[in-house]
């Protein structure tokens, strides 16, 4: 199947690219197989077109735990540990598959409408979301969070469900899954622990992800605990001898963001949520000057509270100009790669996606350039960054199947959804 | 005519009220006659079912240059004097009375379709504003802004310019338009022609609006000049004897927010384009535990870029957590009431609007709380802040009178708007 869609402005993301004024896009299959200016190729099964609209490629979210929308405005604004251990853990430690099930849904949904194609998803019970993934067509880099202060009993079945979920999921739903193993934290498992799972990560091929200083208490604690600060931790555990994501990475040294760059690791830059719980601001500007490309993850609904990623573009943009009093902190292209590019690095998915081009997995979006906030149209790429809003994305493809069309949702029961996903609430509500 | 509006949720922002599951509220001409829980009053002329809708306060937009929309994206990520010498004051220069009115109408879509119902501009040919403002059915504080740089023929000018403005417009509109005295700031105008303008706006007893402290910069040159800090600076040249509303006031100290509470100055915060122009962040826990009470400004749509209310709303909830490492640094309702009731005070405006109780003017909007990313409805006022979008915002009214019904925008032609505002920006064009 052969979809051409044309008379469009492009953003292709690939670096040298200028904007594509009236360009077309020819998707074959699930893959890209041109994109261009000026008069489109006459070869195609289905014809769209795209005028007054701006292709560019979908947005990855590169952190997240999508079940919890259930949690969405649960608690907020409360100090961390009260909203961890009074609030969160509680309700959560009574989710069983329907939870999971229905939260993902609902995530799933906003995630399309807001113009993402592809997650990072860290949760139990993860074969429900392999599931949801499967039959709403999206993308997703999958993982068993496993927390190791159990018994060791306990702790031995999850690291065997995770790679039993690797086994199972890894490059399944035509390829778009793909998994990882995840120990949750330096400060919820123990360093064996954290061993064990990076030689079964080896074993199994796949990369790491896992959380990373967080918070300023996360960090004091590991060097009590360990006399290390946590990336130098990680390291001497072996954790960057694998290909390795670490999530958050706020309160980093220089010294830990050289680490993180020698070997290679990507960081999900999560501001929404890292302001929102207090934890702090990521030195985003120093990453980059030391190479790293972070990417941008929403974390939870439960402390986001959207999984919006124009808006952590946007935040990503805005933020770091403030606290380091300089306008020229993290340039809009810069943020927009973050959202998009570089989210494919993190993922180790570059090969296939993050940037429009022939060979590339046909995930794309549409937004809308005809509203009020978006006029006059003198820069597209500073409009989607610091003007547009998520209700702007009109279409969503995915391996060159469209998810969402005109806001229509053409792979998912939306009202059923939302029906389900209260009653899942109802379940274990208080 | 009376207008009931039933079955909805609403949020008066009150202090001490709780949120309404089943409520109505009934405007009598312009005035909200009664809001309740329960039956509904049976007298009416017009009823609508808001079942699955959100009424609160319209937002209040305390800082901004409405014009400016033209200039959207013309200009970013770049340092402050080159961006506002060599990009925003050549085309600016070049504004007339077409480019105000087109540029101010475009901004007057995007605030209606954001929820915002009333808004403080400041600004030149304010008189094309002000019918604008007359024509559209919005509110406004509006004001000439004077730099007083120029020779003295041309600095009495202008401020005989806004003299006549005042007079012409305070009140005018049925009582819609409300008129301040504006000197552009410290750092634009002479002491003397300060001290002209206060006693100008003693005369026509209105309030004074000014820009103070927003970069670090002028707050060194204010020092270098003068001797003297910007707020001790226009203490001594009696602006704060004055009612006075200062825009931005990110660099002050601890004993500066003292001097402002005690003279009961009021304050509009511009997180966002505070954060764009690298200007810093101003210290709102601070002036909070002062007692001041901060209201929300999006300056113009060229440092921002756009004009979305919620946007602000979230960004003062979130970011001071962010920089303060304190998750109870500025609470949901108090980033709410910032959009609301802190901003019709800082307007002087809260005996007649900023809350919803019967009395005063009826200006309020509806969000639309069927969104995947509302769910589940928690806690509305949470939802608001940290997952709406202004794309949520359906019902708007201003005294009384709607504005927009259902996204459908009832008193602009919103077509001939953007047409002709693309028009003017390209009689101005570089
Ligand atoms: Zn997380
Ligand atoms: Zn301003």
């Amino acid at each position: 199947m052969k979809r051409l869609l044309t008379h469009a402005r492009i953003l292709t993301m690939k670096k040298g690219d200028s904007p594509v004024r009236d360009g077309y896009l020819l998707m074959n299959g699930d893959t890209i197989a041109q994109v261009g200016e000026g008069n489109p190729p006459s070869d195609w099964d289905e014809v769209t077109d795209m005028k007054g609209r701006l292709i560019l490629p979908g947005f990855i979210n590169t952190h997240g735990h999508a079940a919890m929308t259930l949690l969405r405005g649960y608690a907020d604004d409360l100090p961390l540990q009260t909203w961890l251990e009074d609030k969160m853990w509680p309700i959560e430690g009574k989710f069983g598959p329907r939870q999971v099930k229905w939260g993902t849904s609902l995530a799933v949904i906003e995630m399309i409408r807001g113009g993402t194609t592809c997650f990072a998803d860290m949760y139990d019970h993860m074969e429900e979301v392999a599931r949801v993934v499967e039959e709403t067509g999206i993308r997703a880099s999958l993982c068993r969070g496993v927390i190791g202060l159990g018994n060791e009993a306990e702790r031995e079945a999850k690291r065997r469900e995770s790679v039993r979920f690797v086994r199972d999921w890894d490059g399944q739903a035509d390829g778009r899954i793909s998994a990882m193993m995840a120990p949750h934290a330096p400060y919820t498992c123990p360093p064996a622990y954290i061993e064990a799972i990076v030689a079964d990560a080896a074993e199994a091929n796949v990369p790491i992800h896992i959380h990373l200083s967080e918070t300023r208490a996360e960090v004091e604690q590991n060097v009590k605990d360990y006399g290390l600060r946590p990336v130098e931790h990680l390291r001497r555990l072996g954790v960057f001898d694998r290909p390795a994501l670490v999530a958050h990475a706020v309160h980093v040294t220089k010294e830990e963001i050289g680490i993180l760059a020698e070997h290679g690791v990507k960081v999900s830059h999560n501001p929404g949520s890292n302001l929102k719980l207090g934890s702090g601001i990521a030195p985003v500007p120093t990453m980059l000057k030391r190479g790293l490309r972070p990417s941008l993850g929403t974390d939870s609904a439960a402390s986001n509270n959207n999984l919006d990623m124009l808006e952590e573009i946007r935040l990503a943009a805005l933020i770091h100009k403030g606290a380091h009093m300089d306008p020229e902190a993290v340039p809009a292209e810069t943020a927009l790669e973050m959202g998009t590019l570089y989210g494919a690095e993190s993922l180790f998915w570059d090969h296939e996606i993050g940037t429009l081009e022939p060979g590339k997995k046909a995930d794309l979006i549409s937004l809308d350039l005809d509203g009020a906030h978006m006029q006059p149209p003198h820069d597209l790429l500073s409009h989607v960054v610091y003007a547009a809003g998520s209700a702007d994305v009109q279409d969503v493809f995915v391996n060159g199947r469209p998810l969402m069309r005109n806001r229509e949702l053409l792979t998912i029961d939306e009202e059923r959804v939302k029906f389900e996903a209260k009653e899942a609430y109802r379940e274990v509500a208080p």
